[in-house]
């Protein structure tokens, strides 16, 4: 039996007051709708199928490249008709699995477990136990404790207001049962439209076993309407990853000021301090220190690195042992070999730096090759640029670059040569050679200060 | 019937420990007593009286050119005796609504309800429910639910102690009414004081109505005595200030770590990273985003900029589609036209800066006019001062400004022209030129590095 | 009678995943077992022994030249195995109390409440009421609340489960009866483990009175097993501390956004702005303000200096009303007299600056001397490293150093003397004397723009 997952992305979601259409609202930096996809190839299924509707080529846009099985949904006619959009491309011996795209915290093994109590001949459907079970419809289960009716709030008798066990409105069944039921929906309801949930009755009048299993925690089933309630998802959903980075061996100073969309692996001993965000995929090594404030996007930092506050860095690869920042702006293109120093403002990109060599202040490094044991003095900069191409610097082996240097590539320094501070360098220095340039001091005796002039 | 609002700010705030006086001290960047000033101006008092005591001056000041009416209070002598020093300058028909400078959360919303409570005969108290009533007055109802009376914590009996029903202070009454109760306070109790409190009593053997209207949340009515209860106050206000962002339209990494003081106002689909702060008039315009640990004030940023980590930004306007930062700084009299881009560990000040210029590392830019499609090298300066008198450097469009320039102001650089990297530029420079001010280079060869001394 | 601590420390602590024994896992920048060495410090006691196991030497390194017992547990047989390796060091007629290496937020004050209920003859017991007893040992107490047993989870009876005192393992009883119960500790249980907590029952069994004290919150006898939670630890400690700052009278933005590893203290109406990290020892004056994302290491900060955003200070000294950020980074041996202002992107390191001196912009201020009243202007570099030694810049007083300017130490400038734009110093400079050192401008007409070329 394969698996088709149906998945309702079709609305407007015009309570986010937004241009962009409601599943595409991130967390973690993916859209709601793509960690539904995610959960969906998870768990294995077979096909995925997206029900469109409200600004639907956005929303294939978003999701170009992956295998999925697009369904329009032109009018909004509710969640049966929405599945009955995909239904006529899903093969009749399949079993369905319906989700939703602004319920984007769903895990693969509460699906696994309500997958597993499905057999062909059953409805599995996925509730929910809210302290607060206001607004939602309450499962009803006869005396044997079986299923009979999903009662909405406004149908609900006194007693079964009380009832705590909600429906979480996503449930599995088979193609064929779909066939059989979704046609007989009715839409004679306030809101004129075909409910999913009315299929749970005809289960019971068809006497279709219905197999219930439960939501780990009501955040996995908690749909978004509201950037209030994006922003709840969110908080809930990093809280869960720093849970899992603690569990992996890094200390957090503080779990509810990490950030993470993407993916952050850590060694052992890492330590990230308060109000770090890592975006794309980055790895830490063993005993890794990140600061407070810092930024840190695909990069690859391996053991012992200490990274010092307010520090950003994207796309940079660095070997074991570097220090970097405060205050320092590692570039993509950024790579580093054990030992380097990288200090406060700082920008590096395009640049490969060997072993143990620095450049600790105020400098601009691009389109580099440093070799290692090299120092480059502070307010060093690498002209790379001519305003339409740009050219490489490079630095040999145990240089010195003095102090406010000031290389215009393309150039080359040989192998322990000196720079002397203050040098606009434009031509080659051999191995060994010192090069100097800069106007002679002149000091002028009797000099009289400017005077405050009236402001033009 | 004309509203006159007294606001009580006589007190000395000792847990505060502080110079500043109590009522001085700020939720959201704003004192206290100001936040009740401009509650007052919202529901539309004809006339805001202060009663001072403490630190008197310093209050007085810190409204200065507000329309206010001081009265001063030598003695702390009570809430009632505090009133009754404002109450010879209030007119006999006007309603008198009492309001305290250390509460200052109490919104127009809540103070609207309780004056539409209340008419000219009666006493109208704003009551709220806590969930730990113990150290405050219960209201006490008789069997038809009016109230009978204001009972404190150390006078009330076991039965009206669980009534979570309790007094906040504010009340609004009739002048007429304050004039013949006030001087029938007594001061017999332990304090010595007289208290407006005792009001209630002699509206209920005066048989007039008590109209009760309740605070929508308890953070409303709550004070502050210590600056951990003023922390309180600030997270409840930042919290709710946040709400609204969202409502509005902008999406928030994390609701709890941004603070607002002032006026933001924002675009559909902002974004607002974690960790940034807020102050003045800020206006981010559709699709603009904001990084982590942004701090913004007094400034425009037109739609679809993007702020990126690390920023500071102040009296600064931007068009649409700028790139700031990471690390950028801009200061007042900024004005940057669309698509420009300001980057890492720059600063600019007084810089109009034409449509899709660039200055992109390690520069300071101030009192500068810059054309359009302008690239600014790396560790270019502005050399706007002389030491007492700043001068202006005028860059026309499409130049290309080589990387560590110090451009010694006023100079002119015309349309088109080139600046060789690590040129000082004195002078001005017609347009298409290209302009070099660099020593020439000579390399040493058989040069010897200096060796280890021992330090001195 | 003398007090002999006894602090277990021996567990491996395989949940935390590190390579680190647990013990040595921080809180606020101090190790687990460094707090409760504190404390034992702080109430008293005359003799503080630990017993080690695994990873002993780290353990003993971390406190290297503290006074303290090392018994050694080769093996981890449970508790009061434990406690017996210390014992033949401690004096018959001393009382010891036995505390725990990874239960580091035990507080003074309720050690001292439990010490004081002891005396000679009885055990005293430390006791905590949870909200969720589950899995901790009940405390079970007869007709007339006299404790007669400690009983675990797995084996207490309904009734039992719900008594909500359970035991901390924290207690005090003589050396004397600890070397006649010890000995008699039973291993037959499921562990094959000595407890200490069957002391209690002997205690019972020989009508020796027990005492019991209760913890005055849950967290201080919190024990950190995993890193989270060690971070909820983190967490309590921070509020904790925030809350004692306030209670000083400093006001916090955001109490939840503060981090302290070391000693902070504050004078009156001192602000922090959110997300600052303070570590080792430092004091800020009163009146001083901090920005947002400050990280303030082992300084001084005097009345009334001001801090601005994103601003990083180490091993520094400021005298009253700097102005100090945004963006800066002050290095040890920074000395600032009276209203120095530091701004962006400035790093000072070993530099003692004059009052009312000004670093405003993108320099580095390296082992200096900076009279008073001056200006040294924006991307100013000290050159004072030649490769292998540092060299000495001094400025004397009313000095203008212009923009851009390098200063190639050792070098002396004069006072009132004048540095032009853009120059390379490399000689000394006579009061009064304008010194300029850069090449002379040369405008090209005709010259034409580099085109663009295919990249190699």
């Amino acid at each position: 039996m394969t698996l088709d997952v149906v998945i309702l992305a079709a609305g407007q979601g015009s309570r986010m007051r937004s241009k962009i259409p409601k599943v595409l609202h991130e967390i973690a930096g993916k859209s709601m709708l793509r960690h539904v996809v995610d959960v969906a190839e998870k768990i294995g299924a077979d096909r995925s199928h997206i029900v469109i509707g409200h600004g639907a080529d956005l929303v294939k846009e978003s999701l170009a490249g992956q295998n999925i099985k697009w369904s329009l949904q032109a009018e909004q006619k509710g969640t049966g008709h929405a599945v009955a959009q995909a239904l006529p491309v899903i093969p009749e011996d399949s079993r369905v699995l319906i989700l939703y795209g602004d319920v984007p915290l769903i895990s693969s093994q509460t699906l696994e477990a309500l997958l597993e109590t499905a057999c062909a001949d059953t409805l599995a459907l996925l509730t929910v136990y809210l302290d607060k079970p206001a607004g939602y419809g309450r499962i009803i289960r006869d005396g044997n404790n079986n299923v009979i009716a999903i009662v909405e709030q406004k149908d609900a008798t006194p007693e079964q207001l009380l009832v705590k066990e909600v429906n979480t409105g996503i449930m599995s069944v088979s193609a064929k049962k779909l066939n059989q039921w979704l046609p007989r929906l009715k839409s004679n309801n306030a809101q004129g439209e075909y409910y999913l949930t009315d299929i749970v009755a005809m289960a019971v009048a068809d006497s279709v076993a219905i197999k219930v299993s439960h939501a780990a925690h009501p955040m996995e089933v908690q749909g978004a309407n509201t950037r209030s309630q994006l922003q709840l998802l969110e908080r809930y959903y990093q809280g869960h990853l720093a849970e899992e980075l603690m569990a992996q061996g890094a200390s957090l100073a503080d779990a509810t000021r990490i950030d993470i969309r993407g993916n952050l692996q850590t060694g052992e001993d890492v330590f990230i301090d308060v109000n770090c965000v890592f975006e794309g995929d980055v790895v830490l090594g063993d005993g890794v220190s990140i600061g407070p404030n810092c930024h840190i996007i695909d990069s690859n930092i391996a053991a012992n690195c200490e990274i010092k506050s307010n520090s950003v860095i994207e796309g940079a690869n660095l070997a074991a042992s570097c220090a970097i920042g405060p205050f320092a702006r590692l570039r993509p293109g950024t790579v580093l070999a054990e030992e380097v120093k990288i200090g406060n403002f700082v920008e590096t990109k395009k640049a490969n730096i060997g072993r143990a060599s620095k450049v600790s202040h105020l400098s601009y490094i691009g389109d580099a090759e440093i070799g290692r044991d090299v120092n480059v003095g502070a307010g060093t900069i690498t002209c790379n640029y001519d305003g339409v191409n740009k050219f490489k610097t490079e630095i040999a082996d145990n240089t010195f670059v003095g102090s406010n240097t000031a290389l215009v590539a393309p150039v080359k320094v040989g192998k322990g040569a000196t720079i002397g501070a203050g040098s606009i360098i434009t031509g080659n220095i051999a191995d060994g050679e010192l090069a100097v340039a800069r106007a002679k001091q002149r000091n002028i005796t009797g000099w009289k200060r400017p005077e405050k002039k009236p402001r033009d």
